[in-house]
């Protein structure tokens, strides 16, 4: 059982900018880190085209779709994400990682508050796939400190934001090795083993 | 004139670890950015082979010597390489950015107390190749602000350092494009030109 950190980070290992909250869920500037999702710029505003994903960036997203069968977000990303309109946007099993459990929620999603218990669920659900941690910062750390992580996929942007929500606080070492690289416009994706 | 800044940092964006000082010139594991210069691990109590560089290694870092006329660096740096055993070990002019520009040194580096001055007499000495700035980070965040980096390299080794010297302080905000990318076991090669 594989057990993926994905993420993506500026240059300077921002995983959002300035101010994220709902409506802004990247932070100030922070959408520049997910042009790669889009095909291109995309803003706040406007209607996202969740279709214009290609080349290297979906090559590269498709074998992280095809490798996982179940994941696990924070509350904090679920939250950013406007839960993702009230529904779980993807078809294997989403464990929200939160303390508040006894929040109103859509069935497809499961509430847990307890990191162990979600990696117990997220691993039961995926079957003889992996499990994908997508954020955010704070729970892929923990799960990396835990010694949980198998894989670290991250999407590199190119583009250095100056403030934002580090991926890295500080609080770990790690030595890792690269397996892969897929390189767009929007982003070099480097996928890495956690050997360490 | 091409202006490069190529510089080597850990995946959380350190290009030191703690406590680099000259003998320990990358710091407390910093070695370990610096495992692709040299084909794989060494220490800093061992011997350097300077021609154990192979395969993307080598490939990414003969591009780049094949593109450079001139170079710049920091006196920090300078001095945490021990004036490379007195003599510039690069055939083109080295400039060294210096407030100590009396300071005895070897003629075959250029001491210069100011980065204006550095960037003009290495772009003289270039001819119709590029200058490389090298470091340290202050160095080439120094010329990232004022617009004199045309690109970006940066070489990111599979290794999370938890302290040392950031390449990134939070006094940039940059938009690059990536141009290409070489990946080995101990780093991944990204070239960026810097858009804004």
């Amino acid at each position: 059982m594989t057990t993926i950190a994905s993420i993506t980070m500026s240059l300077d290992g921002f995983v959002t900018g300035p101010d994220d909250r709902p409506g802004q869920g990247l932070g100030v500037g922070g959408e520049r880190l997910h042009y790669w999702v889009f095909g291109g710029p995309w803003t706040y505003d406007g209607e996202h085209d969740f279709d214009a994903i290609s080349g290297e960036d979906k090559a590269y997203y498709d074998v992280l779709i095809e490798r996982i069968g179940a994941g696990i977000v924070g509350r904090g990303m679920y939250d950013a994400a406007g839960a993702w309109g009230g529904q779980n946007p993807f078809s294997g099993t989403l464990v929200v990682l939160t303390h508040r459990t006894a929040d109103p929620h859509d069935e497809s999603f499961t509430f847990v508050d307890e990191l162990g218990e979600a990696l117990r669920l997220a691993r039961e659900a995926a079957g003889d796939k992996a499990v994908s941690i997508g954020g955010g910062a704070d729970v892929i750390r923990r799960a990396l400190a835990a010694g949980e992580v198998d894989e670290l996929w991250l999407s590199i942007a190119p583009v250095v934001l100056g403030a934002g929500k580090p991926l890295f606080d500080g609080s770990l070492e790690l030595d890792l090795e690269p397996l892969d690289v897929y390189q767009s416009r929007w982003a070099t994706h480097v996928r890495h083993a956690v050997t360490r």
